[in-house]
């Protein structure tokens, strides 16, 4: 039978399980990558594992979130994570290289690979026709040791692309657009293939930005084949021949079908607080702006930053606008200033920023009280830009220059100007020579390689096996789409203590209830937190699983879960479980006692499991677990699991 | 009688007193200046005087310091100094144009101006033959307001430079010459008048550089003629008309002299952690070092930047060193863009943050645990980087960067290589477009022009007027050399706090200190500070002095006292009083209680106070107040005593 391209990424890398939806399968993975605030914990995690060396094709280490040394501890972070490169075999990125994502597609991506990176944006390498995912640290630590990555196989939904996009429309209005129709939760356990002669008008890093943000709809993955767009893009750093062409097999089919016609879409924004609110740019213009904000992982293209750059040249952004530009790695930030874009942006009143993610993950360029940012970045959840009760919306770098000229949001098209003309260049400079290669594998190990650990680097908590009851207090309620943003937020103050779970903890929930540690220390005993639909979306930091077990909660009930997030909790011992109806929702609440008799035992025999409630009734639950699963929470995580095999 | 040049600004400018050394003079201010960090509580202060407009004859208000937005606090002040800009007709320079003493040499300095800022390094403008001193903001705030500025007339250091600078040695060296023959008080009540054949030999953003860091000395000002050079600067600039010829008369005289040599200057270096610690950089040769970083008001010229470019151009910095490039305005990020010094830096491997202070007053950029820190910047007082044990040496760009190639301290000098050829252009991009003119200052005051505040901008604690007797603890004994970044720190959690006093006031003595607060408030009542010699020397942070009166400290009595400090203590309403013999120092210890009775009368009647101690013991010390300054702190401090005068 015809495989469409998913398909055979899959079974070129299938270890065990059967390749239909719903299955547990087991995958190999080729590369890794890590980002420095998920990092710390994966080095720390394989270094608790007590393996060697990697054991993947390809590791790499990135610095470009924690780039605000406000004190010792990230540049305390950064040499550990140098040290730990060196000593496992890792590549490692020094900061100013740039974001992740768009560095390691540059320097390492290879169609037919399957990656697993400690970021969720990593599905962003599906742009050159990998299958690209991101997971929780601890399974990428596992992938880095060679070791097998096991999800459930997903469904795949192929999207026919077809026409060209119409001038002022770019690819984020093209996942804006997909945002638009699967919101934030509607590509959950899906896998988004994309094919068809429409894909010929976009280029890879058009792909890139659509791959990214499919994160965004809950997607496992998004797959574009490797077509001349990607040898195009592989010729540009230098690497033509680490390309390999692939795409569907003709007649190949999809469990779901969906289609793009590219030149009818629009420019696209997503309204506070949720990617998933999407209108058309036209519905909110002229709501007046303080900040235009252009980089991040979503839109990391030379174009990205070229067409604002053509669009602002000769003008002045008016002086109460902040247009904040993020490079996105040191190639593009060489580039734009060998073209005289920079210059461009420089002389129009803009405010360049070092290379990096910044203020995407509110490290820096949060808005003023009460007013309205641009960005391009991927996410707008509350809180996620630094302040508090902010107003952003996610749109295309032409949307975020067209406000930054005129003040307010402003749909592109009504700008009275030419589109501007970009074509990508033959080469780019090559960033590999700033990245430190790993130490050659096939050597004996050094013993001479230390790691370097500064005082707020910590060990990792030990977290014992799941006891036989578990009872205490609903210590948390939610609404639903809760992000690991609310969970465990990020921003200048708290990302410097990712390498510090008991530092880092008083943080847990404060977003939503800035009692919740007090009160976990004050019962300083097991709990559970209730959860609404989509629990757990957005950012793959595992600290929003390891910082509440570490605070006592035992498990979660929630009405669905988010990937990565389900996958974290059961990796550190906190049993995802799920409410038969949603109604039965309105019959938990804050402060609640439950308990949970024969916890492993239930776990074992089935799906459903028993919650004693305060009343003395019970509750019937269910969990989705796989055998495996199940065996990792009861061992209290998957590190003390891990180490009883090794 | 022939004048030196400082004679000729100050006659000039003289509106009260006699211009004999020692003596108090009174002098008319032409142009103000301050930046975000102190330039939020001047904009407060001008508002609590109550004067409608800006009367001098220009101001600016500048944003360079607090440039990480970790949310919103920063950019609500912002908002706050660009209204407060349009209200009452000042310049505004938006964040990302640059540092404040650059960007004002750029597009005001002006020859034979006097020019008062609220930042201690305003005194660079004496590079353009202006007269120019920092102050606390209040001072700033009455020259805004027209008012004169009182001081000490000061005593003139004639110093006569003569020789060229040989190859790899630059200004930088020059100022850390003198530092070494000065130290950090040796310039207190002393204006550093520079002449000779030797400035042939050194550009105008050369002499910023020495006259920047006179401040360092504690010098009350640096002047320098206004010769062909600087109308090289000028029309460099495009403001060729702002030029006029200045220069001591034939045959003038100086209170003191001194001589520099430039060719027997050779590469130097400020160990940890004072800019007098200077020692020649082959002394410290050979210590490993984790951080290079160029930047500051201290090298802010462009052959600061473009020297190391060519220096590291097809090099690389190694693995372990961070090169951190800050650039000082928007005008040298385009130019060295153009002229590819920015892709030299890049390739080599160089980190580009944004255009401002940055890492200089502890926003970012803070060095790992226990490494060594190479800075262009003109302080390295005890964490002020940001880490708290940190070990930050200040030196020349060409030292810094020989360090960032080779990984260690390194005289330039034993580089192999030819000191790179580096050539003023003529002509630079104008930056005046992309700052905010004043409104037309001549038409009616619009009355719709409202003060943007946000949530954190609390208005000025009120003070009482001095009482007849005062009487507590000593809650603070301190050492020498006492910064006031160590009685009010900066840094990326506490510089977002300076237009709120009461909770910036949290941090007041945190780094000598950190129970200061709480033992503050636990008192809750008048107070004590003890200081060594040079009490409250550094920035021109007047919180440094509002903070400690806010907590309830009525008097410091210390060996000596910077002049900044001393007189923003004045300002709000703190008596600063003087030990007759340092050895009284050893009287008082922390704890002790203290009572001064008959203050105000003591004050009026002469310059002993007598202060009774625990044991019933009377210590005798002094004040050196003018009447005017003693009817200040009377007055409760200085709005206290504008208000009953308008």
């Amino acid at each position: 039978m015809a495989k469409n391209l998913t398909q055979q990424l899959i079974e070129r890398h299938l270890l065990s399980g059967r390749m239909q939806a719903g299955e547990a399968i087991q995958l190999k993975i080729d590369q890794t990558l890590c980002q420095d605030a998920t990092g710390t914990m994966v080095m720390l995690e394989f270094e608790a594992l007590g393996v060697a060396q990697v054991n993947a094709e390809l590791s790499a280490q990135y610095v470009d979130h924690n780039l605000i040394q406000a004190d010792f501890k990230n540049a305390d972070d950064h040499l550990f994570l140098q040290s730990a490169a060196r000593k496992w075999g890792l590549w490692f990125s020094r900061p100013g290289n740039g974001i992740s994502h768009a560095v390691h597609m540059a320097c390492f991506g290879v169609p037919g690979k399957t990656l697993l990176g400690s970021d969720s944006h990593t599905c962003a390498g599906g742009s050159l026709g990998m299958l690209a995912m991101g997971a929780g640290g601890l399974q990428v630590a596992l992938a880095m040791a060679g070791m097998p990555y096991s999800l459930t196989m997903p469904e795949v939904v192929g999207v026919e692309v077809t026409g060209k996009l119409p001038p002022w429309v770019s690819a984020k209005d093209v996942i804006l657009e997909m945002l638009r129709r699967y919101d934030v939760k509607g590509g959950v356990n899906k896998i988004f293939e994309y094919y068809g002669p429409g894909l010929e008008n976009l280029t890879a890093m058009d792909r890139h930005v659509i791959a990214n943000m499919g994160q965004e709809m809950g997607a496992t993955a998004s797959v574009f084949p490797a077509d001349h767009n990607v040898r195009a893009f592989l010729c540009q750093q230098g690497r033509a021949d680490d390309f390999t062409e692939l795409q569907a097999e003709e007649g190949a089919t999809y469990d779901h079908h969906d289609s793009l016609d590219l030149s009818r879409i629009e420019p696209l924004i997503a309204c506070p607080s949720s990617p998933g609110k999407v209108v058309t740019v036209r519905e909110v213009a002229g709501r007046p702006i303080y900040q235009s904000y252009i980089g991040s992982s979503a839109n990391p293209g030379l174009r990205d930053f070229v067409v604002p750059a053509r669009m602002v040249d000769g003008r002045r952004v008016p002086e109460q606008v902040s247009l904040d530009i993020n490079p996105s790695t040191r190639q593009l930030l060489e580039e734009i200033s060998r073209s005289g874009d920079l210059n461009r942006l420089l002389q129009a009143g803009a405010r360049l920023h070092q290379t990096g993610c910044n203020g995407c993950i509110g490290m820096g360029q949060a808005p003023a009280s009460g007013r309205i940012s641009l960005r391009t970045v991927p996410r707008n959840f509350p809180g996620r830009s630094g302040t508090k009760e902010d107003k952003v919306y996610l749109c295309s770098p032409e949307t975020a220059t067209a406000g930054a000229l005129t003040g307010k949001i402003t749909d592109p098209r009504d700008m009275d100007m030419d589109y501007p003309v970009f074509s990508e260049p033959e080469k780019l400079p090559d960033m590999r020579p700033l990245l430190q290669p790993p130490r050659d594998l096939s050597q004996e190990i050094p013993v001479a390689i230390e790691l370097i650990k500064g005082p707020n680097i910590q060990p990792l908590p030990e977290f014992e096996p799941l006891p036989d009851k578990i009872s205490g207090p609903i210590l948390l309620k939610t609404g639903n789409n809760v992000s690991t943003d609310e969970i465990l937020p990020a921003g200048t103050d708290i990302l410097p203590l990712r390498s510090n779970i008991p530092a880092i903890s008083h943080y847990t929930f404060s977003r939503i209830d800035d009692t919740f540690y007090k009160r976990a220390k004050q019962l300083d005993g097991d709990s559970f937190v209730i959860g609404g639909e989509n629990y757990g979306q957005g950012s793959s930091r595992e600290h929003a699983a390891i910082a509440p077990r570490y605070l006592g909660v035992r498990a979660v009930i929630a009405v669905s879960m988010a990937r990565i997030h389900r996958r974290n909790l059961i990796n550190f011992g906190i049993v995802p479980l799920l409410f038969q109806k949603a109604e039965d929702l309105a019959r938990l609440n804050q402060g609640d006692s439950l308990a949970v008799e024969n916890f492993p035992g239930q776990l074992q025999q089935g799906r459903e499991i028993d919650v004693r409630l305060a009343d003395g009734k019970t509750l019937q639950v269910t969990h989705d677990m796989s055998e495996e699963e199940v065996a990792t929470v009861l061992a209290g995580g998957l590190i003390n699991q891990v180490r009883k095999q090794i």
